[in-house]
């Protein structure tokens, strides 16, 4: 039986490879494409990189159940208690136009539960890259270094960042009227155009508090597992922006391996409120953490 | 006499040294103080950017006005027709906590008008940084490579990108109110943090359409000009955020080498909207452009 620490490893290499392969593109010509709607881009390099990964999944583990971002009506691959949820290119808008704010989320579930993935995110260092990579049960890490979201690298209080997502309400009048947001009278906002980012940069304790999503499944694979891992905490919002629970798995109901659940995983969307214990106090979600 | 040229080469050399000096901090430990306000933030390595930018700037050009963010109420430099306007950090909070989106920016200007500047950002690339110049009638650079915002390396159209202050009032219920902000519906959003940063991503073509400001001279001293010189159209808010007129100086009237033009100056602050030729018509500023 492999580990969830074996698994973490593999989604390192994988990740490797695929940022290696991104990066060929970022800042250089390659097509884009536009999907259903208005500023929902895919990219060459989108396709291209979903392909890598698919490939090295299902060579080494060909039993195993896949969801990309990019699988479109078409694929309907093993159904397993094991499935990959992967993003080739989180923040594609980002990427296309050249914003150095985009990255690549390879997460692996068991019964719809996160229990292994990687980050892959361009830095400005000599790698180009960071690697974030956690394992359920065992921690996170960056590169080689493990994390620890209660003890930061900095500690900046009133100076902090918060981040949230364009499609989120605080773009709109409806601001005042949802709970969460009363965290934005703390902190400087960003919106930064990735939730994987987002939730890497969570994780390092760059980011203190993140309104993350709505999104898919494939955003949120490897990043909330990310965060718990380090010590975080990561909250479920309902319909109305309300913290409903504790995020533990994609699907509350026991999982089946059946046509109709792996639909269902495909299919999910949700949002999230998270961050370190002590800002998720301070935001009244006490009953909660 | 010296060129506008020659004075964006030395702007090139200094932003290259300083540069190299903020990597040396970047994402390591360092002190951070709190300025006057919540969300202020200033680190020694603001501290040290801007003495090292200062000493550079006042050994080459002894007889030159120098305004740097850093500066306190201490310095009162010479007061001369050439006035230097520098941000060792733009986006000092992003900076201080990790996030890689800040810049460098030297501007010069003379009588008040900019004509030689340059903009160091981090980039995850073999140098690890871009640097982006421009002089006054002669055009402006990254790198090596003269640019052309009418020509950008991509056009996307529909998934285009723009970007806002985190103190415009698209995050307050006033947007509605407030012309400009019907852009709001074109584009992706971003709230990057620094904005120098946006307005060479601008200037690339990264970002399309920017709300810029409210913010300082010091922020706006070299990247005004480097859109012009690259094509964009630039045009200055008034209170209501409505265009009032197309950029071309920091003080409208003649500009007089005395004290009291100086603090003028040092105390300007404004906000613009910039892109390229064809978004700014589509926004219905025909009449400026």
């Amino acid at each position: 039986m492999i580990s969830n620490f074996e698994y973490k490893n593999f989604c390192i290499l994988v990740a490797e490879e695929a940022g290696k392969f991104v990066m060929n593109y970022f800042d250089k010509d390659f097509e884009v494409f536009s999907k259903d709607t208005k500023n929902n881009l895919v990219t060459e390099v989108d396709k291209g990189c979903q392909e890598l990964i698919k490939n090295k999944i299902s060579n080494r583990f060909p039993d195993h159940s896949i969801i990309g971002e990019e699988d479109g009506d078409s694929s309907l691959s093993n159904i397993s208690e094991f499935t990959w949820v992967i993003d080739p290119i989180d923040g594609t808008t980002n990427f296309a136009n050249g914003l150095p704010n985009f990255s690549i989320s390879i997460g692996l579930l068991k019964n719809s539960e996160p229990i292994a993935g990687s980050i892959w995110i361009p830095w400005p260092n000599e790698n180009r890259c960071l690697i974030f990579s956690t394992a359920k049960d065992e921690g996170s890490w960056i590169d080689n270094r493990k994390i620890d979201i209660n003890n930061p690298q900095f500690s900046l209080g009133e100076g902090a960042i918060s981040s949230y997502s364009s499609f989120s309400p605080i773009f709109g009048n409806k601001s005042r009227k949802i709970k969460p947001m009363n965290i934005r009278l703390r902190g400087d906002k960003r919106v930064i155009g990735s939730v994987a980012y987002e939730m890497a940069m969570l994780t390092k304790g760059v980011i203190s508090f993140a309104l993350l999503g709505p999104a898919f499944i494939w955003d949120f694979g490897a990043g909330l597992l990310l965060i718990k891992e380090a010590g975080g905490v990561v909250l479920e919002l309902d319909n109305n922006y309300e913290p409903k629970s504790e995020f533990t798995s994609f699907l509350n109901t026991n999982y089946q391996k059946d046509e109709e659940t792996f639909e269902k995983l495909k299919n999910w969307t949700g949002k999230f409120i998270a961050g370190n214990p002590d800002i998720m106090k301070l935001n009244n979600h006490e009953k909660f953490v």
